[in-house]
């Protein structure tokens, strides 16, 4: 079991993980398995999506705040953050990828992202490759 | 594979089956491994968020009733539950937890829930360790 | 690992792959374990909902069509399924199903879906068996 640390930088963002995933399996020189990856938070997820044009998290991002947003006022939980609790919810707190022939399989197009919904903070994410 | 049976109270609301679960981890006794979850219906789902403070899942059955709220008029459905349906997939119907030194690997503020989308209801959970 | 073709006809719809699924569990002859689904695309997602009443499924697209339809204004990604990438990360990329006396666990009404944000296209959903 490895702890990857994430710093964010901005209260709603998508921060692309992909390298620092694809190390652990590099590192573990595990050809057949499965990688399970768990954030240690509730008001930030895990998802994978687009990593090639840098505006596809950023539009994702600006449209779950125009969804979930911040501070309406029907919210009775006193830190102010209800929407963040939701869209971690929304998007979900781990994954379960496949490793193959020693990597990761993904999507020519697919990377993965710590999505923030509560920052900047420092995010712990818990990897686990099972072979 | 054991089966946890859950009772809900309320069309719409998020319980707390942590306890629930870590018995299950503490009776088998495993020490490093994964348990997957999974609901077996297809109007509740599984999640984890915070259960400090119990105004969290209250905001966010709210928000959720909010963004998909039950009959709207252009479902076709005949049960009229279409809008649980939605939740549903939304939060998704498993999770897989990962096991370390015996127990579940949660952050300090996570907790497990089922999220009831069209109760009263007993729900079931499937539960597997994979050591 | 084996790789699943399915081929979608719409823009939005949820596709019924349970068959297609069952039929890997059922070749593998693999009495217990888990099942590891992994769409490797960006624009659709991996759901499991009921498939008894064909409008579930038809009430859960358009559904996701209102809450998030294409072409918004704000968004800056020029391909212009920004939408799509959302209700990816909504649902999920992937899934994780448990494996007893050689079948899926699954609910009475429970259906495995390839859900499409963005067809129609042929999309492939890689399917890996950990006994």
């Amino acid at each position: 079991m490895e702890v990857l640390e994430v710093r964010t930088r901005q209260r709603e963002e998508l921060v692309d993980i992909t390298g620092q995933v694809q190390k652990v399996v590099r590192e573990a020189a595990v050809q057949e398995g499965v990688l399970h990856l768990w954030s240690m938070h509730t008001t930030c997820a895990l998802t994978v999506n687009e990593n090639a044009d840098p505006s596809v998290p950023v539009d994702m991002a600006e449209k779950m705040n125009r969804l979930v947003p911040e501070g309406e006022a029907f919210y009775s939980h006193a830190e102010g953050n209800s929407d963040s609790h939701v869209k971690t919810s929304l998007f979900g707190p781990g994954l379960t990828l496949i490793v193959h022939d020693g990597s990761l399989v993904l999507g020519t197009w697919q990377g993965i992202f710590l999505a923030e919904w509560d920052g900047p903070r420092t995010r712990q994410v818990v990897a686990r490759l099972t072979p």
